[in-house]
């Protein structure tokens, strides 16, 4: 019988978590952490052996707290815990929590870089530390020897150390393990680890993996399946590390470069979708074994691995014929999470690893889509988030805990460069910054692979080196924006022909103007056309963001959020001054990176994050943009820079915007004369500035 | 809302169940069955298109149950149910009880044998009726299209409806059938019957085939797989029916005749195991194939398969070295019941369908005792049943339903007709019946063949026919129990050489006699050796049965099953006289056939006779013959016939038994000096049959 915790008891708080509890003196630090749900790895089931229970002891008056805590109020090490430290090394301060026990008031900070067999970090997928609850578990047991009289078989031998053990009740066991498992348990001197599967709602918990003795490391991978890039992250599922990330081209492009194209290949050739299908999971295959190479892990110990992708791209690594998202009702063969096994994929990892599939949002919105929801959380928080994810789709979710609503808008490849008479890709020589003069009107750029601006000392040596090749997409938004705030397009878009006249950069051709930003080989200019491909991308986007505003009644939003790579380049100032995205604080305008990535990553280290997406996923309200009324009009709205209709009173007190024409009736912002501005309006621009 | 049950509701007993309850007007037969638990079989879910939950009314006035029964007490057919008369058909009195509504008292009865696709039944394997509950069932759905609003699944809207209609819940679904869902649902015109497994204690269903449209059949196999032979049934899981049962000589035997053989093969071999688990599954294919063909069924509508066989069959066909089961502590890789996919043991049926092994006793005693015990069901009853599996092993379990034991005992294969000198397989031409008359000596007998005994008329031209080989299994029981009623193996084996002089039967071979059987070509003898293997054979069996009886506190069984081919065809009478088997009423010796395979059948058909058995078989108290320091004595005191100490009172009411030796505290029963019989004795004995 366990005595009854009383008030005299030790104090014991776990961090981060913030957990507290009372526990008697002599309870085992780490059976102190799972009875307050605190996540505490360990493999060996408290034998002093894996080392991946270690704790540091917080010593300080911690007053907020009423805790005095010292290592002194924990036991002494014993023999089992010296004999580790010899033979394995622990490092200062830390205390393997299975073999010591609470003597007194503590304080104790659970470490989530564990480190058990070194391995080199390559790269910070991220900088956020995720709690973890991992779908795969490592089990140690001692597996007693057969006994005549009581003839059960090893297998239903270790069943029964494992549900004594590790509460393990009835699991199944994958069927390739039954040959192994004698000689597995052998081997092992009746010591084996086995790994096992748990997740789903209340699910038979599976052995998936077995080795002899103790095996201490356990890995998954969390992807990114891109139209254009995959990235893949290697991670410990003991200690959270993620030990090597990669990335890699999506081989489909040769079959289309964006995914309508890639549909069609698959509608046109009877052997497409197996070809497609087979392509991104070589690319798996191969960059699996790049994460490995890289850090060093064997690709037998990777044991789970999620998965995220747009709803064309999941389908075809699914082997899902995409044919019904190439048209109207875009119906999803699978919207739910989906649960599979590396072997029905053709993976090669560990033959009984799992594989787990975010759900998809809409036939629109992706399995990518939702793990960027999970990422960044607008359905935990109360202030209203706007989520973006730009693409040649964007998706876009928009909510808080109380209602999110998701959508997508075709938004076509203009922002990244493709439609742009000089766009180009990010790569060196690229323009990635522009401003232009107002007065002027002289341009001064960076390239990428440059510190320096174009008017600076050094540059022409180093643009020498790099060449200047084009512009990239990042800096489209951000010269049409300068091209607006300098007044060389009117609010509708249009370059004014009239300053061909006192500005050598505004140059006719035929019955439209183009602007010319570098007049070097190759001639960068930015033409009418150019300013309407970005202006038809935005108002798409836009109206998108727009329609969902209207679902939530609000005509603001709290904070935006941009994911993926285009979000990091640009400058929320320079969207926000084209109509991009609505109204909003600047200071709350966050590029957040590959949020998808990072939701795969969550998803993967803790299964609680699964229930949670699937269950925000059950709760989005899609919209089908095509499918509302009210969507034309505020298309048409959003064709005007910033927009026809919506104030932007934030950014306005943050940037001169130039001034407003009169509100008119008139609906049509494409084609509307553009209005003459004065050098005097221009001036008087300036001096505000 | 449901109206409320009262007295006055008609009262509806179903038979056979014998289930009954009373049901407002209007109730629909169908969900009538389902609230009392009565299984009655639908695929259609109500849509009186598959014409699965076909009953009868039994009219009359049943006067025990209070109910005058009438067809008129059930609504007329509506136009559904005659839609499906005129379309499908509707045998006299048969109704769908899916479409029929109750309108007062009623009887009815649900058929067993609800035929749909005409099947011809080749053999019956077994003449019970087996209630039904299969672990796979068909669910007809309706699914909703798409709708942009609702971006959910097809999937996704295939689990609403499998919940809404069939309430299963949260499904999950085999892999490869993602890939053929959409093409599937929109074949069927968004009707779609899926397979629905679902089985274990608590578990997830599983969709494991999908079909466009009503598809109506479904079938199973049940497997025994024995050391020489496999025999197999191919069932309609959705009427019980067995269309086609086949059996095939275990390929394995030319690896070795005995399970002892092909241990040592594997362990010999660098690929043996896998060679034998080859074998094995080509021989299942085939068998797979042979059955289809016979039965007129597709492959790809088997969806459930059982199998049961010894531990080294059963471990060779999943591919797990036995080597293990060749030597103490003869540790079973998995005693547990075993939940597989057809496609983990490389079968062609259809490619969800589903593997179940029954749990496995011990090391020696396997699925297939356990099988037996199923089918028998010693743990069902209060008397006290001895269940036999004679083969090179005889697998032995002794209970009633408050305890039951079970042991195995190494009787060899002199049952089976090897080490026997005339010994030979149950063939035409083989002694299967004989006779010893107690004065003369003279034999008469019966061969395999001929239903005439040797002294009839038209014998000589049938054995001519027919050649007189040897002595089949059977029959060495019935010479060797002949032998000794008629005096000439006295109750120690042996065969008394005085005998020599007054009979020309009985042969001196060097220091021993044999008895001529008959003199032909060849020449057919039972050797004093041929009675030792049949001692040592019968004492190893009767010891084990003993030590079991020790273990109850028993004195005699109530009842003995025989299971098995060897039991088929054996007489009790004569095993008694032998001392095979302990005392009991010869009436309640009974033969029952390929029990294990019934068990199979039981196993396939009802999913709850599969936790029966494993509840059972872990309740079961496994004893280890060779561990027990009381066998080497019962061992002893069975040498003698019957036995030496065992009185066999209920056979000496029955049987005329030689007079007992004075008990002696000699142990050795076999090379004690045969003591002589007069003439005299022999005539009195004579004179008292």
């Amino acid at each position: 019988m366990k005595p009854p915790v009383t008030t005299t008891d030790p104090l014991v708080l776990f961090m981060p978590s913030g957990k507290r509890g009372r526990f008697p003196k002599g309870t085992a630090v780490l059976d102190a952490a799972r009875q307050l749900g605190v996540y505490v790895e360990s493999v060996c089931g408290g034998r002093a052996t894996c080392g991946r229970c270690q704790v540091v002891v917080q010593e300080g008056n911690f007053a907020k707290h009423g805790i005095v805590s010292s290592n002194d109020h924990l036991s002494a090490k014993g023999a089992k815990e010296e004999r580790y430290e010899r033979v394995r090394g622990l490092a200062d301060g830390r205390r393997l929590s299975c073999s010591s026990t609470i003597e007194g008031d503590l304080v104790i900070d659970v470490p989530q870089d564990t480190v058990i067999n070194a391995q080199v970090v390559r790269k910070a997928a991220t900088d956020r530390v995720f709690e973890r609850n991992p779908a795969v578990r490592l089990c140690y047991v001692e597996v007693d020897e057969p006994d005549m009289h009581k003839p059960l078989g090893d297998l239903d031998r270790l069943k029964v150390m494992l549900e004594r053990d590790w509460g393990v009740k009835e699991p199944a066991i994958d069927a390739h393990l039954l040959s192994e498992l004698q000689s597995v348990i052998r081997k092992g001197d009746w010591g084996v680890t086995a790994a096992v599967h748990r997740d789903e709602d209340d699910p038979r918990p599976t052995i998936t993996a077995l080795w002899p003795g103790l095996h201490n490391e356990a890995y998954g991978i969390a992807c990114d399946i891109g139209s254009t890039t995959i990235a893949m992250h290697l991670v410990s599922l003991l200690s959270g590390r993620v030990v090597a990330s990669a990335g890699a081209s999506n081989p489909q492009i040769r079959f289309g470069e964006d995914l309508m194209s890639r549909v069609s290949y698959v509608m046109m050739n009877p052997d497409g979708r197996q070809a497609m299908t087979e392509a991104v999971r070589a690319a798996l295959r191969d960059l699996i074994g790049k994460v490995c190479a890289d850090g060093g892990v064997s690709p037998d110990d990777i044991l789970d691995a999620v998965f995220v992708a747009n709803p064309i791209m999941h389908h075809l690594f699914l082997g899902i014929d995409p044919t019904e998202l190439g048209q109207a009702p875009f119906a999803l063969a699978v919207s739910g999470a989906v649960h599979l096994r590396a072997q029905d994929l053709d993976l090669e990892i560990n033959r009984g690893a799992r594989v787990y599939l975010l759900p998809c949002i809409a036939g629109h919105v992706g399995a990518d889509a939702a793990a960027a929801a999970l990422s960044e959380g607008p359905h935990r928080q109360d202030s209203m988030m706007l989520l973006v994810d730009v693409g040649t789709n964007a998706e876009i979710i928009l909510g808080n805990r109380h209602r999110t609503v998701a959508a997508s808008s075709p938004t076509g490849p203009a922002f990244e460069g493709a439609e742009i008479s000089s766009g180009q890709r990010a790569a060196p020589g690229a323009i990635e910054r522009v401003r232009i003069d107002p007065q002027s009107l002289e341009p001064r750029f960076r390239i990428i692979g440059s510190e320096k601006w174009s008017d600076e000392e050094g540059f022409d040596e180093e643009a020498a080196r790099l060449g200047i090749t084009g512009i990239c997409g990042s800096a489209i938004i951000e010269v049409v924006a300068e091209m607006f705030l300098s007044g060389i397009i009117s609010e509708d878009g249009v370059i004014d022909g009239q300053l061909a006249s006192s500005s050598p950069r505004i140059l006719q051709n035929g019955r439209t103007f183009s602007y010319l930003l570098h007049d070097g080989s190759p001639r960068i200019t930015v033409t009418q056309n150019d300013v309407r491909a970005i202006q038809l991308a935005k108002a798409a986007l836009y109206a998108g963001i727009r329609l969902l505003m209207e679902k939530q009644g609000i005509e603001t939003v709290d904070s935006i959020r941009f994911a993926g790579a285009f979000g990091s380049y640009i400058d929320p100032k320079y969207a926000m001054v084209l109509g991009l995205i609505p109204d909003c604080d600047l200071d709350e305008v966050k590029a957040v990176g590959n949020a998808a990535g990072n939701g795969a990553l969550m998803a993967l280290l803790n299964r609680t994050h699964r229930r949670e997406i699937e269950g925000t996923v059950h709760r989005i309200e899609k919209i089908e943009t095509a499918l509302e009324p009210n969507f034309q009009q505020l298309f048409v709205n959003a064709m005007a820079l910033p927009n026809k209709v919506d104030p932007f009173t934030k950014l306005s007190e943050q940037v001169t915007l130039p001034q407003r024409k009169a509100r008119s009736g008139d609906s049509a912002g494409g084609e509307a004369v553009p209005r003459r501005r004065s050098r005097e309006e221009r001036a008087a621009r300036r001096s505000r500035e």
